[in-house]
């Protein structure tokens, strides 16, 4: 039985970034497997959200509009609000007691965050904690396939420390480990150039942004500071414009010439940017308008929500219910 | 509206440390608020015996047959169990989103037990968060009188901070502030003269100690080393047997006279010794009688434990719905 889970902190709108680095996989691969769970991870986006959760509820319709947009189907996936199923919760609560204080100020996704928000001593408890509600997240649905990037493998390790804890310990199989489902796509850079594309760097383009948007982030998009003239040999490396070819543009052997041309001289920047434009929008399109229609019943999208964590907390309980016997807590 | 909240650890049977030090205050109290909780905490203990957790288990009725053999009533204080109350756990991690960990880590009464346990970073994530556990506790009852020991009182303004945090940001007075209910009477030190009585230290007096185990124990009690012949001076001062005496024997001008015999010479420890073990079973004994009686039904225990947690589920769960409007949580 193979079951996936995947999902996002409705922290803000998705942006192509997370399209191409992992909702494009998941639209390819549903259907394939046994089981599949779509969490919007409401309750871990408020563990650095905590004094602002209006952002954090009106993003949870806006990351379920993204979701439907690209074509992830609900007869395919189990979609759920993280909050709506409080046995994760307990389930968080139990696994904190296997996971010791030093272990988890050396995860490396917890540090790299950490250092990213300038947290040090000043880290709310619930973030530094995400990890094991990570875990309970995981292994409450028992899915042992979890879409990730290389740098969330860390999050993945500390979810197999603990389950093969209490496995061992109770000398039974209740949990079962997970393994990651490697995108093997690589990361795509902020306009700006910068690594990391990211709302608060404000360097993204988003799912549901319209065409006028689309031609402005690309025309001011960072390409080569050097290649001033069209006739100036250009660098293909580190141009934002060539990266975000290479990620949709599906003619690949006319962007190859695209490259050799401008790394030669005699190609301009507004000539690569305009391609980038019409690629960008021949994809989008299609969500943005499939949004549109969304967009007029957003109840029903509550709705399919509700559904779909009642189920995903029928499942969560009967693991809970499992755990609780080997802990002596089946009252 | 004074609502009382105490409980217990079921790590073991309760001794007579507890006894003196909190169990009899809740006696003499019971009925004079408006309502009282009396909580085991199984799932706080589990945070540092998460690899026993049979232990536990098994002293959840112990300790709710030492509540009702002391005359704790149950039509006076709702008796319930922590692991039956899940909205405990939720409330635990929205909690956790408003403390960080340099704050937590320097409570003192954390210190204190990291240090006694030995733990540095190897700390339980479960156990370092006890005391949001506990601001979980009090607050989902809206309780506002916290009977507590001088040592204690950390956990009273660590609960006080989250609440007004929550309160203030929120502008709204959804949750209540606490106040210690402090018991004024002195920590009893253990048989062998530690400052400390405990199960881990083997130097306890159970309330459901046998005449014949109390003999033993108060005959291998700590009295003053230097007094070693009858005829000797002896120090009252540190005394465990006088200290106990304080404690149980309401005749004061009859022990103020024996510490002036014992000061003078004269006075042997066994004659000390045997008043002692005559006070202790007078009152022990009527104790031990109703637990006697009180062990044959251990079923009837369990369901008033379980009738007592879902009285208390509802309440907290109202709570916790009042908290998940201002949490933008009320899908």
């Amino acid at each position: 039985m193979d079951i996936i889970l995947t999902g996002d902190r409705p922290t803000g709108k998705l942006h192509i970034g997370h399209y191409v680095g992992s909702l494009k996989t998941r639209v390819s691969i549903q259907g394939k497997y046994d089981k599949s769970f779509i969490m919007i991870a409401d309750t871990q986006a408020l563990s650095d959200n905590a004094l602002n959760p209006g952002k954090v509820r009106d993003n949870v319709i806006e990351v379920m509009l993204d979701y439907l947009s690209i074509g992830l189907k609900p007869e395919l996936n189990t979609f759920f609000i993280q909050s709506l199923v409080p046995e994760l919760a307990e389930l968080t609560m139990y696994y904190m007691n296997f996971v010791n204080l030093g272990r988890l100020s050396r995860n490396p996704t917890v540090k790299a965050e950490m250092k990213q928000k300038g947290y040090n001593d000043k880290i709310p408890v619930g973030f530094l904690c995400y990890p094991i509600s990570q875990a309970a997240d995981i292994t409450a649905f028992k899915a042992n396939l979890i879409p990730v990037g290389d740098d969330q493998l860390p999050m993945i390790e500390q979810t197999n420390e603990i389950v093969r804890r209490i496995n061992n310990h109770f000398n039974k199989d209740i949990l079962k480990e997970c393994k990651p489902l490697l995108s093997g796509v690589q990361r795509l850079p902020g306009i700006d150039g910068r690594a990391k594309m990211s709302k608060s760097l404000n360097n993204a383009i988003y799912l549901s942004d319209s065409r006028e948007c689309i031609i402005k982030k690309v025309m001011s998009m960072y390409t080569d500071p050097n290649h001033i003239r069209v006739e100036d040999k250009g660098n293909v490396e580190g141009n934002v414009v060539f990266k975000y070819l290479d990620a949709f543009d599906t003619r690949k052997d006319e962007v190859e010439k695209l490259k050799q041309h401008y790394e030669k001289g005699g190609l301009g920047d507004i000539t690569i940017k305009k391609r980038l434009i019409e690629v960008l929008d021949e994809e989008l399109s299609p969500i943005r308008l499939r949004r549109k229609q969304l967009e007029k019943n957003k109840e029903e999208l509550l709705i399919m929500l509700k559904t779909g964590s009642e189920h995903a907390r029928n499942i969560a309980a009967d693991t809970l219910t499992e755990l609780k016997k080997v802990f002596c807590l089946d009252y």
